[in-house]
This record gives structure tokens, C-alpha cells and sequence, in this order.
């Protein structure tokens, strides 16, 4: 009986092994998500704010990951809180001041509550809210401080961010009520975007974007192929990013749901991008490859609420309302005179909302509209308190050090203001 | 022995776990690959069309994901026909309207036979259909309409791939013939070759492109550092493609094969890139860069047929003979006025057609002609179906909706006409 | 018992499975940083340089698999020493010129030496070459003959990386003094950079760099959306290239290693790169985008001589460091003419020196001075090789073929004389 303890010891080993590394190849693929925004946002904004948009891109993310490591992600998973798995990863993770992780008799002994590294769902979840942060940059481009945003940044990412975190995923009162959010359509991309909003509207336009008349004047991108490859890079790194959240793949049941949740989240992908590109050709009479790329983001967002109980179909359905819902919302936000420069507020907000709404079609235990109305509270929750916070700080840097460049400056560009260096030196602009 | 049943379940269970997550991650590496043919093309082709070529690619990709769910899957592995794993993968994805896939009991009874899951099966598959999709769009790059070459699409990934790859990976005739194509040198790269080949035929050449005099004139593509990047990332995914085509990774020998596919892949490509440069060196004076990378793409495709019997020196061979044969078969269909603005057809035909023959030099149990032989009727039989298939589509689409933009259209760019925007707006065009 | 020795076999060869995946994964991730590299280098240059660029680094990408398969697997990891896993990795190894594996009697047999297949671990040391290979690419930027870097590139990748690899990590002299070098800050990083500052040295900088007066002229990149993305796969190919330095995952003890790997990784880039900015932003008055991505990059070669041992808050100042590090060794490098148009040497050799001496602060067995003693032998015993056989290689080659394209060329552009091209033939340079 010896030997079949050893065998059963190394079996437990064996599965804690894959599940760890399936979470961190899953994180490693969110993580790349960075380089999507990075990509989306440098493409579709002017030459003359590339290199400062990069900038923003690439530091958010580093700030991210250094705050979350100093306080966010005790403040979301309190060592004292919750239970099982959860309580023993917030032990270690404590201000990440420790390398030390679950030993193996704790593995053995917890009977397979204690499956997976504790630092590899530090690296997960540290790639989520550095996802939330880039949401932001996008809305805010091509008139904001730079420093004034690695301020911000450093505040939604230490301590925003993992307080609402805390409240669904970390057990709070959110989970505690029944409401869903899978992988993040509201605590990542909705909690984006309502600091996005907050931001952009103390902010104000940029200049020219809309007339005295009231025109809305259209400001192209610089750079397509960048953003549609971030659209790809974005797409692939939702696999990690949804395939991820099962957190666990090994046994015959997790495995399966984690290929459900692979052929949902690419099939909703597919399905926003073709309902965004028709109604674009309907309304606008022209195959819009920007609305396209939205509607491809807005199915992902859409299905990232619940991508593990739809089938297929369904999922190709949510992520297609997502593609409708997202042209119309930039339109709409254009009209409103908020001045998204990328569209993240409609894709991460408005789609967002959508799919956490929609959760309530797929699962409700037979009560549609209990189930709709806790996703309404959830909703509304991580939008106030994202959007009240967010509002306050942007408020408290604009009085300390300014938000907002010079008119010069933005005429100039910012990335001579700011970076101190062209993106494209030798590409002439046609001004 | 209750304990040893339960660990021996266990074990089964973690091997389903660990071949479904190596065939989602492969699966998402080839899914990657249409980031590649869009970074690719969009570098291959001119400033002004580039915007279009983004919006005909991750059309095509959402097209063929959808179309594929569908019907493609079940026609390609019908639910009655077969045996073990796919009758009951193609019963799990009839039309793939339902999200079951299998249950533990099933996996344990199956003694073996069913070791991944259903739905990670979909998913490898559906992102193959997309990469022979994919190669269309760069032939009929420049003068195709966008909505005609996306209603052929759909017909292409609904019904004309998934009867050709019926035959060979459905268990079809080609199959029973001892046809041997390991992961789609011809299901995947002939199949979409000789689609792109009737529609350039009938679409013809972009203006300019051969003069009245019979001179050929090169139209460089706007942006190498793109086209470069689309080959980088179609390298990468291309282990996926391949690797993935194992099927299953869970014990010592499968390990050990998906290895050696790995390997031979990544050597094939090395092969076919220096072997092109050099020949392009010595033919035409240059080290030209378009002709290295399409070196290393035909290195893929033809080692893509047979990867795993090769040994590495053999595998670079074959890559490295790919290598020089597109060379040559760029310029000859260059030659027959046969515009290709990427070169598709003849890295994806040409070199596919050597990638099926070369099998015969490695796998042929001691009958070299024999298996030549069955080589050759499987690419007759996927060129023919396709490229008539194909033809009868496309001619049926000239017809009803027309298949060319008009001359001041192509003249302007199809950005305008098409998209109504523009990709580099910003950057002068040296005309 | 018959049925606990046959589920015990499964166990190990499952084992076997998932380590050899894990292989390949993290592989693949450093394969994909010769994407990485390619982009970061084709951002940086002037456009005129770019084509050339591109071919130089899919060329030499392509080369180091060759020769590394060739000799350089041979020569790094001879059959006739060292013992274990190695020697039988290595008699696997010879050349390559076989696709033989482990079987699984021989794997049973081991128990436990033999955890992953021969050929995975090829595939992994091939693409580390491969990156050593990149880093000089970029110093030599804009001036050198195409064809003598690909002649050199042969020479390195065959034998010069393949000899001081072997005294390190095929069990030579450095390894059996106790020198500590990971995942290869020393033996990857610091031999490419002293290879590069071989050439450098040789070959003189670019026309114009230097003035007459002794001022220093910037010559800024052309693209940098291109850089950042470059580097943004490079710190994701990161995790690959020092997460699978672990070598094992498939226990509690070893996943935990990985994740920790992983985790460190990720946050001294980050730590890095803040650094980096700050100090620019301090220094020069501007948040300067190059000195952020190298200060990134400077992180992750820091932390790779030892990513284990470290806590992450350790691992963040450890990347800190080497961000303030690159910020002044680029300066003062600069200052010295010695022309490097990315920052190559700086961030690689500079910046790979302070990765190992900071071992000696984490381990050090209670004696920092011998360890930090041991550190400085192995590093000055690689520099000092690397540096003088690069030395006699490069005199070599310009003594029989020269090194330098001529000044016209230079002036316009190595695209046209060498790859008969151009980048970017649409977009005027703002000269």
C-alpha cells in the first residue's frame, strides 16, 4: 500500500504541476494583451502622439504590476477572508514580500482545495488589472499628461481596481450575492472604462474634434495594420484571458469546459466582428475596418461575463449583439461631444454592461429577472464606485499638477512635449 | 484495488486534461497564424489597399468560424461515418449546436480511444480552415471586390474545404488510398492555393502590373517590416499547425513525436529561408528580402505534409528545396501573367505539390512509386475538386454581383471605395 | 501489483509528456523573441536601413539553427561528458543527423534522470543561440556588409556560443567552479554583446554620428511603435526563455520554481523599465520612449543569471538597477564613439554583467565575496573569449571580403546595395 500512496502522492503532484502550468501559459497570453492595446491604440491615434501613447502603454503596465504587487492584491485577497483556496494564496501573497508557495504535504493534505502555485495566480490575476489600466489610455490619448496618468494609474492599479476585485472575486459582497462575472466584463473592462469616462470627461475633447457648429469631425488613425494587428493580439490574448479563469483544467470535466470556453470566446470574437462590419456597411455604406475591429473586441467583452454555459450559437449571438451594440454606442458617444479617441469606452463600458446583462439569459435557475437584477447590482456597483473614485482622483491630480497639455503642445503633439521624440521621424505628415 | 481504480481513473484523467490543453494551445498558435497572412499581406501590397486587405482578413477568419461551426465541421467528420474518436467527436459537434463533449465514464470506458476533448477538437480544426481561407486573400489582393470575396468565403470554409478534407482526415477515399498528408501541405495550403489560382484567372491582373510590350513590372509592397512579422508569426504558429497535428502528446513516444515535429518544422523553415536568399542572391544579385521570406514559408509547407518521419537534416532539405522551388515559381507565374501579389500561389501550391511528393521520398514502406503514385492522385484530387469548385463559385459571383472594382476605383485604391478610409493617412505616398 | 507497476509507468511517462510540452512551449516563446528582436532593431534604424535589417535577422535566425544542429549541439553538449540527463541528451544529440528519442524502457529505467524528451531540449537550446546571434544584429546596424554578418553569424552559432556554453552549462570549468548564470545572462546576453562590441569596434561608427567637433549627433529610429512591439515580445518570449531554464515543472517543488520564475521576470522588466524612465525624465528632461524599452529590456537581462532565488520585490530592484544601469552605460557609451544604433552592448553586455554579479547577493552560501569572486571569473572568462575569437573572426572576414559597405551606400541606404529594395517605398523621407 506504500507504493500506491507514492503513486497517488505523485498523481496529485502531476495534476497541481499542469494546473499551474496551465495558469501561467494562460497568464503569459493575457500579458500579452498589453501588446495588443499597445498596438490598437498607437494605430489608431496620430503620428504626432505615437511615441508618448507607447509610452503610456508600456509604463501603465509596469506600474501596474509593481502596485498590485505592494498592495492590490492583498487588498483584494485578504489573507483573512474567504476560505480554502483562496485565504491560503492571499497568505502568500501578503505584499508578494515572500516567495514562498504551497509545500507539497500542503497539497497532499488539502484533499484538492490547494491545486495550483500561489505565485502563479499572483501572475494571473497581476496581468488582469494591468488589462483594466490599459482600457484607459486609449480614451484619454492625445491631450493628457503623461505623468499625471502614471499617477493615476498607479492609484486604480493599487488600490481602485482591487477593492471592486475584492468584492466579486476576492468572496466580498458581490459574490456573496449571487452575482456573476466570470472573467471580468465588469470587474476588468467596465471597471476600465468607467475610469476612462471619468477621466475624459474632465479632460474635454480634443481640440478640432468637434466644431463650433456642432460637426463631429472624424480624426483618422495614422497607422491601421498597427491597430488591427492589436485587435489580433487582443483576440488571441483573450484565450488566456477567459481560458484562464476556469483556474483549474485537470480532469476530464475542467478540461472540457475549458475548450468550451476557447470555442465561445473565439466564436464570439467572430461573431461581434461580422454584426459590426454588416451594420457599418448598412448604416455608414462602407465596410468600416475600424468598427470591425471594435465589433471583434465587443464580442469578446460580451462573452467574457459567462463564456462556460452558452453553446457555441449562443455565444456567436451575445458577442454579435456586442458588435451592434458597440457602433451604435460610438456614435452615440461621439454625439454626447466624450471624445473617445479608440471607442474603449463603448467597447469596455457599454459592451461591457451588455454582457453582464446578458449572463441573465444563460444563467438565471429559472429566474430571469433575479438573475438580471443582482447583474444590474453588480453593474452599477463596480461603475459608481470605479467611476466616483476615478472622478475624485482625476480631480485631485488636476488641481495638484494639471491633466491636461498645453493647447501648443497639443498642437505640436505630445511626443515631442512629453517623450521628447518623434514615433515616425521620417514619414512626412500630410497635414 | 477501489484505490487503484480511483488513481487509475485519475491518471486517464489527467492525460484527457493534458492532450485537450496541448490541443487548445496549439490550436491558439494557429489561430495566431491569421494574425501572420494580416501582417503578411498588408506588407505586401501598396499603401492604398491596405485597409482593405486588413478588412478582407479578419473578415475571412470570422467568416470561416462561423461557417465552419455551421456545417463545415460535420460535413468534413459526419457523425456516421468513421470510427472511435471521430464518429463520436463528429456527434459531439454536429452543427455544433450543443456545448456537451465527453463524459468522464465515456473517457474511462473508451479504454484509450477517447483521450481529448470534443470541443478542443472543434476548435484545432476550425482555425485550420481559416489558414487555407487566409491564403486567398493575398492572391486577389489589389482589384477583388470585398463583399464578393467574402460571400466566397463562406462557400469555401461551409463546403468546398470541409468535402476535400472529408476525404483525407474524415476517413474519406484518400484516406483508405494510403494518402499521406500529416497536417494539410495539401487539404490546407493546395486547397487554398488553387482557390486563390481560379480567382485570379478570372479576376486578371492589376492594372499596370504587365505592360503592352510584355515587360512585367514589380509593384513593391508598402510596408517590409510588416510582411516580415507576418512570417515571423506564421513560423510560430506554424508549430502549432504542426505540432498540434499529433494529436495527442501524453505519453513517452507521442511526446518524443511532437518533438521532433517541432524540431523539423523550425529546420524546414531555416532550410527554405537560406536556401532562398541564396538562390535570389545569385539569380538576381540581391539578397531580396521578399524572396527569404517566402523561402521560409515554402520551407513550412513542404514539410508540413510529413514533419514527423524525417530526420532534421532531411526535414531542412526538403524545407531548403521548397525553398528554391518557389523562387522559381514566382517568377514563372509571374511569367504566365498570373498576378499574385503576395506570391500565394506559389508558396502554398507549388511547394504544397512538392510537400505531398516528398512524402514518397520518406514514407513508402519499400514501394518509392507506389507511394508517389497514391501522392499524386491525392494532388490531383484536392487540386481539382478545389480549383473547379472554385472556378464554378467564383464564376457565379462575377456574374451576379461582379467580382472586380472598377478602374478608377483600383486606380484610387480600394481603401476609399471599399473601407471609406485610409490606412496611413498621414504618410505622404511617393508616387 | 502488475496493475500499480503499469499505473506507476503511466505516471512517469505522463510526467515525461508534460515536461517535454512545457519544453516546447517555452521554446517556442524564444523562438518568437527573434520576432522580438527583428522588430525592436527594423524600429530603430532609419528607413533606408530597414529591408536590410529585416533580412539580416530572419537570416541569422535561420543560420543558428543550421549550424547549432550541425556542430554547435555537439560542441556545447559532447556524449562523452558530464553524466545523467546530459550525456544521454547529448549522445541523442550528435549532430542531429538522427531522430532518435528516449524510449520509454530507458525513461522508466532512469528513474527520474530522463524527464523529457532529447529532442525538446534541442529545441529549446537552438533558439537560445539563435537570440545570442540577434543581439549583434542591432549593434552593427546601417554600416555592415550583409553577407560577412551572415558569414560571422555561421562562425558564432557554430562554435564561438557553442564553446563557452559548454564550460558553463555543459558541465565544462565554469559550471564545476560554482559559477552561477540561470538562464544565461553570462553564456547568451553578455556573449552576444561582446561579439557585437568585437564588430563595433572594427567596422567604426556611422557616417555622420560623430562630428568633427566631438559632438554627438542622435540618429533617431524610424518607427518606433515597431520598437516598443519588439520589445513588448521579447519580455514575453522572456518568460519562455527563463521560465523553461527551470527545466522542470511536472512536481509541487518545481511548478512552484517556474511560477516564481515567471513572476520575477515580469516584475524586474517592470522595475527596469520605471527606472529607466524616471532617470531620463530626470536626466535629459523627457520621458524618452528608447531609454523606457531599454530599461525593459535591461530588467529582464538582469534578472536572468538568477530569476529563482530572488523575492519579487528583490527581483524588482535587481531589474531597477539594471534600468538605471543601461540609462548611463548608453550615454557613456556614446561617449566613447563606440556606435551602437540600439543600444545593444549596453543593454546586453553592460546591463548582463550586473545580472551576475547581483547573484552573489542571493547566492551566496554565507560567503558574497567568493561567490561575487566566482561570478567575476566566469564572466570575464566569457567576455575575454567571446570577445577576442569575435575579434579574429570579424579581422578575418574584412581582411578576405570587408565588413563595411562602401560610403555611397552607406549614404544611401544598405536596402538598395544589398537587398535591392526598399522598406517602405511609399512613404517620403523627411530628410
Amino acid at each position: 500500500m506504500d507504493e500506491v500512496a507514492t503513486i497517488s502522492g505523485q498523481v496529485t503532484e502531476l495534476a497541481y504541476a499542469l494546473d499551474t502550468f496551465y495558469f501561467l501559459v494562460t497568464g503569459a497570453l493575457v500579458m500579452w494583451m498589453a501588446a495588443g492595446f499597445t498596438m490598437l491604440e498607437s494605430g489608431l491615434v496620430r503620428a504626432k502622439n505615437t511615441a508618448e501613447i507607447l509610452t503610456k502603454n508600456v509604463g501603465l503596465y509596469s506600474i501596474a504590476c509593481i502596485m498590485y504587487m505592494l498592495c492590490g492584491y492583498t487588498i483584494m485577497y485578504p489573507p483573512d477572508v474567504g476560505s480554502g483556496v483562496f485565504s491560503s494564496l492571499a497568505t502568500i501573497g501578503g505584499g508578494l514580500l515572500t516567495s514562498s508557495d504551497h509545500t507539497v504535504e500542503e497539497v497532499i493534505a488539502s484533499g484538492g482545495d490547494v491545486y495550483y502555485s500561489g505565485l502563479s495566480d499572483f501572475f494571473f490575476q497581476v496581468v488582469f488589472v494591468a488589462t483594466a489600466m490599459s482600457i484607459v489610455s486609449g480614451a484619454v490619448a492625445e491631450r493628457m499628461k503623461l505623468w499625471s496618468f502614471f499617477l493615476f494609474s498607479a492609484v486604480l492599479t493599487g488600490f481602485i481596481y482591487p477593492v471592486q476585485g475584492f468584492w466579486k472575486w476576492g468572496g466580498g459582497f458581490l459574490d456573496q450575492l449571487g452575482f456573476l462575472d466570470f472573467a471580468g466584463s465588469g470587474v476588468v473592462h467596465l471597471c476600465g472604462a468607467a475610469a476612462a469616462l471619468a477621466g475624459v470627461l474632465l479632460l474635454g475633447p480634443r481640440k478640432g474634434k468637434y466644431g463650433p457648429d456642432g460637426q463631429i469631425n472624424a480624426i483618422p488613425g495614422a497607422n491601421l495594420p498597427l491597430a488591427a494587428l492589436g485587435t489580433l493580439i487582443l483576440w488571441l490574448g483573450w484565450f488566456g484571458f477567459n481560458g484562464g479563469s476556469e483556474l483549474i483544467v485537470s480532469n476530464v470535466g475542467e478540461a472540457n469546459s475549458v475548450a468550451l470556453v476557447f470555442v465561445n470566446t473565439n466564436t464570439a470574437a467572430a461573431g461581434g466582428l461580422i454584426a459590426a462590419l454588416l451594420l457599418a456597411r448598412l448604416w455608414f455604406g462602407k465596410a468600416d475596418l475600424t468598427m470591425a475591429l471594435n465589433g471583434a473586441l465587443a464580442g469578446l467583452v460580451a462573452i467574457t461575463a459567462e463564456p462556460l454555459t452558452p453553446e457555441p450559437l449562443q455565444a456567436t449571438l451575445i458577442g454579435a449583439v456586442g458588435g451592434l451594440i458597440v457602433v451604435a454606442a460610438i456614435v452615440m458617444i461621439d454625439k454626447l461631444k466624450i471624445d473617445d479617441p479608440v471607442g474603449a469606452i463603448s467597447v469596455h463600458g457599454v459592451v461591457g454592461m451588455w454582457g453582464l446583462l446578458a449572463v441573465a439569459f444563460t444563467n438565471n435557475d429559472g429566474d430571469f429577472w433575479g438573475q438580471l437584477g443582482t447583474q444590474a447590482i453588480g453593474l452599477v456597483t463596480i461603475f459608481a464606485w470605479v467611476f466616483f473614485t476615478s472622478l475624485v482622483v482625476w480631480f485631485g491630480i488636476k488641481k495638484i499638477m494639471g491633466i491636461r497639455v498645453s493647447e501648443e503642445e497639443e498642437y505640436e503633439g505630445v511626443d515631442l512635449s512629453e517623450c521628447g521624440l518623434e514615433a515616425y521621424p521620417e514619414f512626412s505628415a500630410a497635414e
